[in-house]
């Protein structure tokens, strides 16, 4: 089976750490953004916060209705971008976060069940 | 909303290209892939394919039940292999697949409908 997505957007946001400790550092700044504001914002569907295996990125992947959506939110949200300082003022942080805007093609779920 | 994802392994994995023609090709790969076969293997979730707006990247994002099912598909799987020398054949590829081998951390979901 190949559905859409309903998402019209997706944000892939890289960022590159100098290992586990502060790996989990920016995942959870992540996840305190998208727990306490981001979730409430118009458009925003899910996401999903991924640590690399080897400790040393971040990929979280974020669902919006649209890019408006999306950029509505990047540019009026005072905390996002206090939160982003932050992130920033990490001394692991090696480069990042880093932003990849993307359209959601095709979703294709596993075979079991059909 | 906080929970965790049934997936327990996401492979993402970055494509550069050189434009939106090559980027339609690349994706369209990934799902013949994902389409006629990986969606069969033991332990596939579920896929998306991305295209970058800017049409330099193609970002796949594939959940796995773990990361051993993910290694048996991509050790074992004569077709995957056969595809990926297709991809690396094309003129417009410019760098990858690259694979992030990832750990789902947490998936938040919109405030609306609570």
């Amino acid at each position: 089976m190949t559905t859409r997505t309903e998402a019209g957007f997706t944000a892939v946001v890289t960022t590159r750490v100098d290992g586990p400790e502060t790996q989990r550092t920016v995942a959870d700044l992540f996840l305190k953004g998208a727990e306490g504001w981001v979730r409430h914002r118009t458009g925003f569907i899910s996401a999903t916060v991924h640590l690399s295996t080897d400790g040393t990125r971040v990929v979280l992947t974020a669902d919006w209705k649209d890019e408006a959506s999306y950029d509505e939110f990047f540019e009026t949200d005072t905390d996002r971008a206090a939160l982003g300082r932050e992130m920033q003022a990490l001394p692991g942080l090696v480069s990042g976060p880093e932003l990849t805007r993307c359209t959601p093609y095709r979703t294709i779920v596993a075979a079991t069940g059909e």
